[in-house]
């Protein structure tokens, strides 16, 4: 034994001198020895069967868990995880995430996860004590931003990018195409920044970081904000000079007190989801990246639209709105320089959208459009110039009426042929993930009563299966439900513990990439 | 959707009502309608796999993840969660459990699962703000004993019995053989306390609750206060007349400021382990009850010795020394009745001791001896006199020298022909499950190299396989190892997030119980 404990006591003394990647291959060499294991017992039926899903490192945050983990998929053994209280986060919500590549994320990668926090605790009719404890005032307000990285061992939290920067964003965080940084956004401040990616024991910067603000043309009534058209509003934020940072982190620049739960953007408009601001709300809560890693696309909920942005000179370049029956592509004028500040008008907005991506090829963009309308609107997005990106076609079906069953989540299969879409019913009904023909943008299979909230998918960069997650709002069943890609056949679950919103197979390089948490949400 | 909106309503309403298990049927029936679904893709190699498990509820604690889940086995969904900080628990240390017998758990059962809390959090080695924050000190202070109901759905907390009763025990949970309450213990505070089962809705009462100290021959030299020998002193606990509680909620009453993980004893003796009374320290970390339902075991680390306790009069009737070379059943006399004091003569300890447990059948009580001496005491108890249980025999292992490896918990294969016993190695090296013949109490099989920090097992109740959890303390790999019972063939592993101290198949009856925790560890 006093081999083992010397072997191990090397280990954390290289962990603890590392400050890169390089050291990982010594450990994983350490780790190999006989003496640390490496027998499996995976001959079984249950062996077999994950060893043919193949070896990717698949990673979930929990939500109201509060952590995030990773499952060898190809073993079934769970590979890491953290909780996020345990590093004194009072209210930690786990929410989304994505992962940087990594040559072999066995060995290690890092990923940065969102969380949301404050009033977003409340909304899931849990009795509980949370607030009137005093827990969601000070260490509980969310919003954080976590850099984690995966030694090979475990997962270490190594940065909170919100104190970094003072940008506290808790929803979508999205890598850029060439893995060298990220976007991240939040729907209650309507805002988002893009960060850049620092070495392992650097800190964050912030890029660059806009606001959306809405100016309604009906200022009276609040059921036609938004439905009455009105002015978007872009701005440029900029640090506070006195201590470099954004002063948004918390609950700081909360237009409303919780977030907008899928399909609950009415709530606004039937003034039920109070706050500082509803009526200035565009819901930017995501950021999609265009794969040729030049345009990204702003997500705004409330005017079901998504606002094109060039990383190269940091300017806006047009709008895309979503609706059936409104203009696809809408001009974006600058209207001041102090701050930088742009329009879009809005004649109307039909009604609200949700989430969105770029297929990895770039050709195309789609978006749910929700609520009033049921339908996914697809853009030809081949052009080289965004403002000449067209509004092609909707994916439709004739169950799509109503709020619900409603389009949800999207990805791509690895060669373009299909979109895979979680379709979402209200819980406790199960939902499903539908197949989509990227040729005809029909629906040509459906898997129905998957489980309770069918959130993402990934599919495995071998082309061979796609994962779609499904979770509970936020305390119903969850797991993990696999298919075949190409022969769209049913696989099996894994459990998956905690009430999922997202999920990523770690890519290993860019091109996988492509089919993560970068041009899809 | 409007009538699943209905239907969901009426849900919500009927579980409002409920106050007892004659709901679930009706919640069951509305659920299994086909517009809530039902449907299943197990049709798979994955799904195949798991529906040759049969169907199992699979519930295990998180320990540093901070909450508990449950696996459907037969389908590889998780079936429902909580997470113990949505409750405004600051510090909550999901540690071990046990579950009442439910004649279908799937449609609701039960549970006890304590908290450990406090410094606990401290002990591994993660850069932590939580201490310098605060928060450990008034909601974080763990050692809760919470009541949860699983209704069909999700996991609902009824009851915080420390809160209840005052008594915060923050280690094992064990079931009375008859269901109908359970005991509960804690090494830090050496109290033990046994609870009756109320209705859902009803709070929970203290049975009776005692306390061990320990009273050393050489009272000078801290690293021979055990192994010189001593009196163990068990006073009988009373609630504070003012307040009708125990007052030992929270970190009241800890003699030690964190717990002794496994084979950490060394550390009190070596004065590395401090607190308020170390020398005092008798390690009552745990009960387990005798098949008969008449007498239970309260387990005595530092002495490695186990007080058997009559639960039809409260008193004590003998203690069980497990050292080889020691006399096996040691005499106790009552000495006070003001309050009730009983005392038992150490001659020497010569090792401590920890996991331990009856055979459902009665027969044997067996023990672990560890750090000085390296294996497991066997006992016989088949007499109806515990005065007359005779210690018989050892299992050893040639590997078992040193500290580790190191036989740590035990369970029974439903036959009682197999006795399976995790050994533990320290982490990152892989810990191991072996199988004892207990006709020859010889080691038969090992499976070596499963995964870091095997802790305690579960079998499925047809007899057909062993499920062997492993966690890592706290952060490392985890998941559960699935081999055939009688066969000793791998299955596979499931993935399980978090740090795994325990591990139960919700059982369908009191026979099903006794191979659950109620007789083991």
């Amino acid at each position: 034994m006093a081999t083992q404990i010397s072997r191990r006591n090397a280990i954390q003394s290289l962990l603890a001198m590392a400050g890169g990647a390089a050291v990982y291959e010594g450990v994983r060499s350490v780790m190999n020895t006989p003496a640390f294991g490496g027998q499996s017992f995976n001959a079984g039926t249950l062996g077999q069967a994950h060893a043919a899903l193949g070896n990717w490192v698949y990673l979930t945050p929990q939500k109201l868990g509060g952590g995030t983990h990773c499952c060898d998929m190809g073993t079934g053994k769970t590979l890491a995880w953290i909780s996020y209280w345990n590093y004194g986060d009072t209210c930690p919500i786990s929410h989304h995430l994505a992962a940087y590549p990594s040559p072999d994320p066995y060995k290690g990668f890092e990923f940065i996860n969102s969380t949301q926090g404050g009033k977003n605790v409340m909304i899931y009719g849990l009795p509980t004590r949370i607030q009137s404890r005093g827990i969601l005032d000070r260490y509980g307000q969310g919003n954080n931003i976590y850099r984690v990285y995966f030694d090979g061992q475990s997962m270490n939290l190594i940065e909170n990018v919100a104190e970094t920067t003072g940008m506290g964003l808790g929803v979508h965080t999205v890598i850029f195409p060439d893995g060298k940084g990220f976007a991240g956004a939040d729907g209650q401040k309507d805002v988002c920044a893009f960060f850049d990616r620092p070495g392992l024991t650097e800190k964050t910067k912030v890029q660059m970081a806009f606001r959306g603000d809405w100016v309604p043309n009906n200022k009276n009534d609040l059921d036609k904000t938004w439905m009455e058209g009105g002015t978007l509003r872009l701005v440029r934020l900029s640090p506070a000079t006195e201590t470099g940072k954004f002063e948004l982190e918390g609950t700081r620049g909360n237009k409303i007190d919780w977030e907008m739960v899928p399909m609950a953007e009415h709530l606004v408009w039937t003034g039920r989801l109070p706050g500082e601001d509803p009526r200035g709300l565009t819901g930017l809560d995501a950021v999609v990246h265009h794969p040729g890693n030049r345009y990204s696309a702003l997500i705004l909920r409330m005017p079901s639209a998504a606002l094109i942005v060039d990383r190269t000179t940091w300017e806006p370049v047009c709008c895309l709105h979503n609706p059936e029956g409104s203009p696809g592509n809408l001009p974006i004028k600058k209207v001041s320089n102090s701050p930088d500040t742009w329009e879009v008008r809005f004649e109307d907005c039909k009604c609200v959208g949700h989430e969105a991506g770029f297929s990895p090829d770039g050709k195309n963009f789609t978006m749910m459009n929700n609520i009033q309308q049921n339908n996914m609107a697809v853009f030809d997005t081949s052009d080289a110039d965004p403002r000449k990106w067209k509004k092609i076609t909707w994916v439709k079906d004739p169950k799509w009426v109503g709020d619900y069953p409603s389009p949800f989540h999207l990805c791509f299969s690895m060669d373009g042929s299909k979109m895979f879409v979680s379709v979402l019913s209200p819980k406790p009904a199960n939902s499903a993930s539908v197949v989509v023909d990227t040729k005809t943008w029909q629906i040509i299979k459906k898997f129905e009563n998957i489980g309770p909230d069918c959130q993402t998918m990934a599919v495995t960069y071998d082309g061979k299966y796609v994962l779609q997650i499904f979770s509970g709002f936020q305390r119903l069943s969850t797991g993990v439900f696999i298919y075949t890609q190409d022969t769209l056949e049913p696989v099996g679950y894994l459990p998956n513990f905690g009430g999922h919103h997202d999920c990523v197979i770690v890519p290993r390089d860019t091109r996988e990439l492509l089919n993560s948490r970068c041009t899809t949400l």
